[in-house]
């Protein structure tokens, strides 16, 4: 008889295979699907993800697991992740996952109809009934203090809604002064900004500022979609694509510098454990670190701007000719109000994502009714960054994310923040400064610093216990908010 | 109880979805994949290709086939077709598909070391074995007159040797004098094609010309790979690719056109019929009619290369701007003696694909033993052409066909060609004569006339009755001949 681990094993193989065309088929359809092979692409990946959860719902996988245990070659990190997710898997009727799938269908169809109207009452009814069957979902998988942890979970596994609380509340409170103190000092959007860039040499600067930063194109490739994102399709194959807009220069580079961030990660875990549970990335907090460790304290930098701009100035020397390595950095550090968390910079973005978080938590607390959401949104905004939208569709409308059921998602884009400047730090401390080679755009040691320290795990821990390994300590969102009182007093040391 | 047929109906479904992937998975693999991404593609295509034999030879399907007979909703040829393949797939023992799986890959692998050494030695051992295998797959699936027809019929069911065996000697002899006629006559391969012409350029004016002939870029894509083809992924989505090389722009304009023949087929195919088995091309020659019509009888016409020249002219002035359309009409139809069967001329192709069909059927008639293969090789090559391979490289081991146990795939390519001539007569018959329009470029009436009488039944009738349908009588080489002849004779009128 074969032993249990490796006939786990080979059905791991099998589901991380089902798993590789369903992203080979999400990726085409966002980077190169001609508009009418919509539909049978959406029939596609259904068949093939329904397929996916009957082989990991499977008894005899179930078995496989359990039995595995006893096996001398089994991988324990990765059999604590399969009876994890067996479990959940399991758990959740089929009539529930199927209602919910069908629930989501007919939010987001409303949602992509309410958003361009600017009328929450289109989606209303439909997102009346989603949260109902998410709250169902949620006491199905189980929680121990309040239900909106087990929707946390799936995304930031074993993360509770107390610590993100806990941390939100620290970091909101330390943010709101500094963001009014700084933009009371901000001047206008600096007027290159409004310059034309053409598409075509945006990528080409992409490209080629993608391989500077050691994205390896022998295993990945670079393209467009209406909505930058990474994927890894499978073993040596990982690809991100960017968004050039002829209008918004330093939205593609910057969307290349935080997908490329991405990549790394991705790029980075061992191809020998691949095919294993622990073979990806430990949270989308953890990987949003990476995604916002390159954008923001990389990407960002004054020392990296003024690698970035000598070269920006040769693909474009008519509109940038005479920019300043200053007027540059103050630039991609330019923090406005903002209605839109997509658009928003890094000084203000986190300010976006606690007013969901906030919501969120409070609709699964019953605090707060489906209807009273607009108005609670308002509220919200105003309340943190001064403003109110000007009707649905750039206030509670504007993201796609609890039209498709994501909720607990929002929160893990703050998270990885908060990870991003504390790793930072630990980098720094062990590395030295690394503002010389920053200024010439050598990043390798801090890659391999990362590689070491973060990508070689995977999923090996959970991401909170990897995060506090990676800095030797508790994660706090005291060093986000040090590294932004640092880099605003710099840019208005007169003011803040 | 649901009916028969509609469960059936939904079987197909996802049998067409696991179809999709794998197809998607395959083009990305030639046209987009990163480097390193091969081997874990290939165990993902690997591992949806056993999951659909498993879904297809399941039982429960052959119940449903059967019982789906008196459904009153059946479509009658979808179920023949049903019938014909789930016979084949349970016919064969799953011992030998394996053991047919793993010859291929020790064969394949052989002939990509083999090819470049120019060592017929390399692979012989591995295609004995293969060659064996195939003849008790031939004789698992069974036949009537002779092995080889359970070959021939997995690419042109219900085609037999001695039907193809009878058209080829036909053409054959047809075509030798001529060949040798024309030869005798014909001068140097024109200084222009000696030139370089740019890549990208290139690119650009096969996507304009692809749109010309009315591919439909909403429901399809071109990109570049190694070796052009065309795929359907989904309902509205069909994909083809051409490689520009800039020593040979003929070759990327022609593999254009070629491919687009394919591709207009496949956008032909009504999209209700689509999950159906009736949904699809009827044979691989049915296929190669349409690519061959597009690149011979239209793209390499008088008529049409006197509308291509300007637009040439237009993209490459440097080059082109001394041609005149008797050049150019003259050098998209130069004929020269050639080891080599793919870069062949339109006159001399079908010789090389005689040579092949006689090797291939002496082979599973076990008159010739795979050690004999280069010496026959080489014996049939200096009979039909007058010439005698430089070793094995350019000889026995050019196409990759046999090393992936192909066999009975080639003759396709000559009946496709034969189709080819006698469904342009035919159209020309209906239409009258098209040089007009096909001077200015005009193909919308030709293209129309292909949808009403090929690309609408799909898989309705066997190719050969398609055929037969098309022309109003039985199919024979003589259009093929008489259409060479006339070409030639005007080409070289003092001559031929």
């Amino acid at each position: 008889m074969t032993d249990a681990w490796t006939n786990l094993e080979q059905r791991l193989r099998e589901l991380n295979d089902y798993g590789s065309a369903i992203k080979l088929l999400e990726w085409d359809q966002a980077a190169m699907m001609p508009p009418e092979g919509g539909p049978a692409r959406a029939r596609a990946i259904a068949t093939l993800e329904q397929a996916t959860h009957t082989l990991f719902t499977d008894p005899e996988l179930g078995d496989l697991i359990h039995e595995a245990g006893d096996s001398p070659n089994s991988d324990p990190a990765s059999l604590r992740i399969l009876n994890r997710e067996y479990d959940k898997a399991t758990r959740v009727p089929g009539e529930l996952v199927r209602a919910i799938a069908e629930a989501r269908g007919g939010a987001y169809q409303a949602w992509t109809q309410a958003r361009p109207s600017s009328d929450f009452s289109i989606l209303e009814p439909h997102l009346e009934k989603l949260l109902a069957l998410k709250k169902e979902e949620a006491d199905a998988l189980g929680w121990k203090d309040e239900r909106y942890d087990a929707l946390l979970d799936q995304y930031e596994p074993g993360m509770t809604t107390k610590e993100v609380a806990s941390m939100f509340e620290e970091l909101m409170s330390g943010l709101k002064p500094l963001v009014e103190k700084v933009l009371s000092k901000v001047g206008d959007r600096p007027a290159f900004l409004h310059e034309t860039f053409e598409r075509d040499k945006q990528m080409e600067f992409c490209k080629w500022l993608v391989k500077e930063l050691n994205f390896n194109f022998e295993e990945g490739r670079v393209d467009i979609s209406p909505h930058p994102f990474t994927i890894q399709i499978g073993a040596g194959d990982v690809r991100q694509t960017t968004r050039p807009d002829a209008d918004d220069l330093l939205m593609s580079v910057y969307a290349a510098v935080h997908e490329t961030g991405h990549a790394l990660y991705e790029q980075g875990i061992p191809v020998d454990i691949l095919d294993l549970p622990i073979g990806r990335h430990a949270s989308l907090g953890m990987h949003e670190s990476q995604s916002r460790l390159w954008e923001n304290q990389v990407g960002r930098s004054r020392a990296f701007t003024g690698f970035l701009l000598p070269q920006l100035k040769e693909m474009f020397p008519e509109q940038l000719g005479m920019i300043t390595p200053e007027d540059f950095y103050r630039s991609v550090n330019h923090v406005e109000r903002t209605l839109i968390r997509v658009t928003a910079d890094e000084l203000t973005y986190n300010l976006h994502v606690g007013l969901r978080f906030e919501l969120e938590t409070r609709l699964f607390r019953d605090e707060l009714a489906v209807a009273d959401l607009p108005g609670a949104w308002s509220d919200a905004m105003d309340d943190q960054l001064g403003l109110r939208p000007n009707g649905d569709g750039d206030g509670v409308l504007q993201d796609m994310h609890w039209s498709i059921g994501a909720f607990g998602y929002f929160p893990t884009y703050t998270l990885g923040t908060i990870y991003s400047a504390a790793f930072f730090d630990a980098a720094v401390k062990e590395l030295g400064n690394l503002d010389e080679e920053l200024g010439r755009g050598k990043t390798e040691r801090l890659l391999e610093w990362l590689r070491a320290n973060v990508h070689v795990h995977g999923y090996r821990y959970e991401a909170k216990d990897l995060a506090q390994k990676v800095v030797g300590g508790p994660i706090t969102a005291e060093p986000l908010l040090g590294y932004l009182r640092d880099k605003y007093t710099g840019l208005y040391s007169d003011s803040v």
